[in-house]
């Protein structure tokens, strides 16, 4: 397919990478706050898009993974982004909970920034 | 090493992928928008740290690539951001040209909307 072909067309063929998987960057919807980075398959895009609730294929478990399903910190998918290639998603997402999309607690999981070799806290 | 340790240590431990890439977000210093998705090998992280200027890797050419090198779009980096798990990078840019990120010539390589199974164009 040429890359003009890609640009204008409006029927999707997302690539999947030979794991299946596409990645997925997560960012709120009323700031555009990078929150999170992850992984989709094609199960947990279906299910996002069946369920407006961000779904994830998590790597290191090897599952579909409904993000807060354990932490209640789900995100409602308000808008589902493609990029000119068609192999990265953005989802602009609303917090139902307090908004913490990190393991850590924190509102995002970029809260470090690499400063020369350092890593220099930006918050939390 | 265990979570903890990665969530609080100031001692960057980056993790490569296997073929010794990071997956880099880049998005807007001012507005937080999301301009493009790319990647970064060592030699691509080094070369931003030392110029302050976008470099990553690019997997079809196999090749450093400073961003702009061709286009004049250039970025220079004003924040360089790492995730809980040190294994993907947010990069805050400000554009030295127009600041359209994408090839297509857009600001943003996320211009379309997935809805259902259609490509809906968001802007341009």
């Amino acid at each position: 397919m040429s890359e003009t072909t890609v640009d204008t067309t409006t029927v999707p063929s997302l690539k999947f990478d030979s794991q299946g998987l596409i990645p997925v960057i997560v960012s709120h919807a009323e700031d555009n706050t990078v929150l999170m980075f992850a992984w989709m398959n094609q199960d947990a895009l279906n299910k996002t898009q069946q369920t407006g609730l961000l779904h994830l294929y998590s790597r290191s478990r090897k599952s579909l993974w409904k993000k807060g399903e354990t932490s209640g910190e789900t995100f409602m998918v308000s808008k589902l982004m493609v990029d000119c290639d068609q192999d990265v998603l953005l989802a602009h997402v609303m917090p139902s909970a307090a908004g913490n999309a990190c393991h850590t607690g924190r509102r995002s999981c970029f809260y470090r920034e690499l400063k020369g070799n350092t890593l220099v806290f930006a918050e939390g």
